[in-house]
């Protein structure tokens, strides 16, 4: 019998865990709302709070009922499918068949399938897995309670919880499919288990047990149509029809009264272990083989039943203390993993029934775990002759609404493309990887589409909607005004190293040039100048560079020709020459034109920097500095300016006063200063040249390769030098 | 010897890679900037391009002058520690010493150092594993380049690279220090594995070799002192001076001449394979025991030989192409890999020796090449009686630089505390797991800090700067003023399901109450009045509630009291009550004050909203449309509609009217509505009991768990139904 498959029964017998945790989220939170500063012995074990202030006349006759309805509710409908599967896919992995072969019994070579099982110590085996990694779970969920680490919970985000349910019910799928149809397969493990079981499956569907396959079809078929009748007539009808409950006593009574297992080889329950096992140890040798399964389970467990405790702190007006939650699953799940126990979660369905029927306390819990005490004391004797198919079937036909969920990717597809990736990456990873490495996978994948669409912002030149101080796209508004002269950059995300080379890009973009090259060919135009005005060819004056006639036929000068420093010549005449950069040149050097004079980056998305985009910001300003475009910044956040401080980015040539607070501010300012300077047109620049030196002179320097230029590749460079 | 030993020789005899990836670079990417739409054939093979148009004249002599010296410095100074330190860990870990004992030697036990080891098939093995990575490597650099994912570099943040290559100084450090000491060690891999090796070496200290010692802290001294005069005195000297060389030779003079083999018992060199291996396949069965580590050496060499080429690209103006560059060392590393080489990458120095020397194209390349060759050749025989200490010791002098990089950290701490803690994360990480885990871990908790920088974003309630249409922080600024009756809530940062929490309760926070309780509370008091009225204790009239005399001493309801809805009457009147929820009831509910009829919120920097977050925000808008405060956006950027348009915000009742440019638009319709609306108190809510009807009053069904209030925990709640 699979795992799965005990787990369900242990779930019938309402074994797997307890039954009010929504109740007991109720009395556990409920101290928080009321005393902050209570002593902490108390705030970790809430019950000292509670049960002295039990109020016996009003609620205990409440509790009563509500516990009895539970009880009941527990005893026959307990499954719970995705836990139960983490868990029993780690079962299998550590104690599969073949661990457990009876030697010189018939084993029909590598498939396995005619060898004999001593299934008694396989499933005792089993069960000190199962056990141990309750405990193993319990003692991670304490840590994460005592490290106050609840919050992990708000990365299970929801697209991805739907791929990885999907895949969960298809695993289930798998795994009750080869029992309606009885066909045993290997327990496969690992990577691409269950596809493995599935075409192994379908291989050997010819060994199908027809007495099985029929009771298990009946019953999906039943299940699903009262199910669909419950729910079309739930205003109808005052309870739902319990068709799990009428189809396991109807099946259960005639294959005891047909005799199947004798008469068709029909699977059969067979034994249900009655009493209790002794407590027993957990094995620490095994913790670490399930360490990562157990975190997975942990957090999965956890998330689970706090969702659901949302919904009564909701309704009730109390607030859930998640890291108190997370301990008291923790210890619950330590105590039970030493009593032969399966990890406890919660399961909605029983937390509105003890809610509805009026349970008050955690009294009701008791009274309900009561009820399921004496069940599997006395009630398993009567399930032995059921069919194992049948059980199946039920689960099968519970599964619906979790396929439903497939429907939704489509939906979410139009409505954001990015979420629909990380369901169906889950959803894939899951069936692939198994459900915890899948899970672990999905959290990644759903990570790093935080951090791309943080590095892919959306970037544009902004301009002014005409008579008012409102800044837009340019290419998304019609008559939408760039001030002359001025660029305007919007970057909409923070700054950081992988997106350090995008702001780069979209400001070259924006601008229309790249401030480096620019300024590296000014410098060649210089010198080219130089020699001309040594060669007599040129002459420099006040009012600009005058040409001598005659001398403009020189060739034009490709981009691919190296550039020529030895003829470099140290000039003899001290001379001052103005260039107009953006006239044409005595020179033919092809340098890009720079139409504005000003840049601003609106920062009114950037809500932080690392010190990478500190530097590299830096950089960019005395970049454009160089050629005559001052940079300003507008719309930044408050604390921006203490991480730039920080960050050591203002000094003499680059202070505060480049801030401004909206973009208009930082445009009024500009045009102010362009009407009020004095009248020097700032894109004429005035150059010394320091003459009779052997200095080479000044500027040529700056063409050396450039530390500061790019701080990023800085630190790769210490590794090539 | 060791691997990383291995590495160094190989170095010194220049077969540790190509010398002139500055050049390549130069010559590959010139292409891009001359044509962008060459043919794909010439484009992945640019030396169809520039070997056509080679300049004999112009190039020829530099090309020949700069390949001599390059040559000559490749041979005397190869030696790249971080790309070799990984290989060699690879090889140490699949070909460990105690693979190659000769059997019936002298093993004395465990620590295996009496034992013979078969050195020749030892070092064969270690060959073939060293150039199967090399081959692996290739073909992952060739893929990484044919599926443009050369921006993957941008991930290696300038703190991590930092942390990285401290913890591989300090590999290198302790790999050198027992040649030094000439101190045997098991060969240790995996995690943990530098520690292991530190602490055998210190345990087996007394078997320190003296000669070795000696000889090694000689050089070390030496080397530092020399590099230090090299460095103050760099203007003055014309080169430097070539301690490494001069050490050498003057080490390996004096070891052949006092024969310190012999009469110490020193470690020399011993034999140097001369000549060249012939050409072997790489062995593919290894290729899945290393693909984990070639993949990190894949992007670490690259991203090393990429910086480089920046400096030189900045330097004559081209643009570097990141995925011909992948491409170009794959192809490189595939090829060497067949003749036994080694993985290549950049070495800046090498690369500023060709440049300042006036190479042109990658003739110089091949020149220098053949200088190597040449010494491999001739030299290797003399280097035979070199101690293997003073090779190690040149390693360590060398190290200064990288353990320079700790002083960095407290001024990183002080710039900015994430980045510090990336660089000690990624340090602690490589010394623990090895650099290649080391380096995954750092680049995933990078990408992690960038999530939780995002996650919890600053956030705070705003006030209008009087005069102006400004508003920031209230707790930041004096005289900041919040308009009567709205709080605006600005919430810097992207919002998606891992912040949505946060958002929340700093909207509770900034508000200060929490809509649902206070919706909850106010349904309670309704029923309570219900019941009065019923009873006929109050009367309703158009005018407020009217309570009868002496019925106001009822016990003031605690909070802890649950609610009692089995007491809830149906009303039997039809009646219209006015309720102010702001003056005192005449039932004793305490009612949280709502002082505000409209809330904004700021979106200046929502740069992106997943589905999680648009149907949050919705339920947001709803829960507070239910106790008459009006939500309203301001400052969103523009894609942002689009986003909320896809994912089915709006509806009849949330429509685009709530949109506004600027806050200060938002708060100046606010004040026009309040003005000229008709003079209906909106904190009065009318509400009308539909009596006589077996119906349950309308607004008590929204105290039932409503699903749509916590979108996100509506999937977890799924998997426990």
């Amino acid at each position: 019998m699979c795992i799965t498959q005990l787990s369900v029964t242990l779930g019938l017998l309402g074994r797997s865990g307890c039954s009010s945790v929504g109740c007991v989220h109720h009395l556990f939170s409920r101290r928080c709302s009321r005393k902050r500063a209570f002593q902490i012995a108390k705030s970790f074990l809430p019950i000292l709070e509670w049960l002295p202030n039990y109020r016996v006349k009003e609620w205990l006759i409440s509790d009563i009922i509500s516990g009895l309805s539970t009880g009941l509710v527990a005893t026959l409908q307990g499954p719970f499918p995705v836990v139960s599967l983490m868990v029993g896919s780690v079962v299998l992995s550590m104690a599969p068949d073949e661990h457990f072969l009876i030697e010189g019994s018939n084993a029909t070579g590598t498939n396995g399938t005619g060898a004999l099982i001593d299934t008694e110590s396989r499933d005792a085996q089993r069960v000190l897995i199962a056990s141990t990694l309750t405990f193993l779970v319990g003692i991670l969920q304490v840590i994460f309670g005592v490290l106050q680490i609840g919050f992990i919970v708000r990365y299970l985000a929801d697209p991805l919880v739907g791929g990885f349910t999907t895949a969960a019910a298809f695993q289930v799928l798998v795994s009750q499919l080869k029992i309606v149809l009885n066909v045993s397969t290997k327990n496969y493990n690992g990577v691409l288990s269950i596809i493995y079981t599935l075409v192994e499956t379908f291989e050997k569907i010819g060994t199908t047990n027809i007495a099985d396959l029929i009771a298990g079809l009946l019953t999906i078929f039943v299940c699903m149509v009262v199910k669909e009748i419950n729910d079309r007539f739930k205003h109808k009808i005052p309870i739902p029809i319990p068709i799990e409950v009428i189809v396991t006593i109807v099946a259960t009574g005639i294959s005891y009264a047909a005799d199947l297992e004798k008469k068709y080889n029909a699977g059969i329950v067979k034994s249900i272990p009655r009493g209790f096992l002794p407590p027993e140890p957990p094995n620490v040798s095994l913790f670490s083989q399930m360490i990562a399964a157990s975190f997975s389970i942990a957090i999965v467990a956890y998330a689970i039943a706090v969702s659901v405790g949302k919904v009564y702190a909701t309704k009730y007006d109390y607030a859930i203390d998640g890291n108190q939650e997370f301990i008291a699953f923790g210890f619950s799940n330590i105590f039970s993993g030493a009593f032969s126990c399966f990890v406890a979660t919660t399961a909605l369905s029983r937390t509105a029934v003890q809610e509805s029927t009026g349970g008050k306390t955690q009294v009701a819990g008791i009274i309900s775990a009561g009820i399921v005490l004496i069940s599997i004391v006395a009630l398993g004797k009567l399930l032995e002759p059921l069919q194992k198919s049948v059980l199946a079937a039920v689960v099968i036909a519970n599964l619906k609404g979790m396929f439903m969920q497939v429907f939704d990717v489509p939906r979410l597809w139009r409505q954001n493309k990015v979420d629909a990736m990380i369901w169906v990456f889950t959803c894939i990873a899951s069936i692939i990887l198994g459900l915890d490495l899948g899970l672990l996978a999905g959290l990644l994948f759903g990570l790093l589409t935080v951090v791309l669409r943080v590095q892919f912002p959306s970037w544009g030149g902004f301009g002014n909607i005409p008579g008012t101080d409102i800044y837009k796209k340019v290419k998304d508004y019609k008559n939408v005004i760039e001030p002359e002269g001025v660029k305007i950059l919007k970057f909409s995300s923070p700054i950081f190293y992988a997106n350090i080379d995008g702001l780069k890009s979209s400001l070259k973009s924006t601008v229309g040039f790249d401030a480096v090259k620019v300024y590296n060919k000014r410098l060649k135009a210089l010198r080219k100048i130089q020699k001309l005005i040594k060669k007599g060819k040129l002459k420099a004056t006040k009012n600009g560079i005058i040409s001598e006639p005659g001398i403009n036929n020189e060739a034009f000068e490709t981009d691919e020709e190296p550039e020529d420093n030895q003829d470099l010549q140290v000039p003899t005449k001290e001379v001052e020459i103005q260039v107009d950069w953006n006239s044409e040149l005595p020179v033919k050097v092809n340098i890009p034109k720079v139409p504005i004079h000003s840049l601003i980056l609106d920062f009114g998305a950037v809500t932080f920097l690392d010190i990478v985009a500190v530097r590299s910001i830096k950089t960019i300003i005395k970049e454009f500095e160089r050629i005559d475009v001052r940079v300003y910044f507008a719309s930044y956040q408050d604390n921006l300016i203490s991480q730039l401080e920080r960050g050591a980015f203002f000094d003499d040539t680059v202070r505060k006063d480049i801030f401004f607070l909206t973009v208009h501010d930082a445009v009024l300012y500009i045009r102010n200063q362009m009407t009020y300077s004095d009248n020097q047109d700032p894109i004429f620049e005035k150059i010394s040249l320091m003459q009779e030196s052997k200095e080479p002179i000044e500027f040529s320097e700056a063409s050396q390769p450039d530390d500061e230029l790019d701080v990023q590749e800085e630190a790769m460079r210490r590794l090539a030098s």
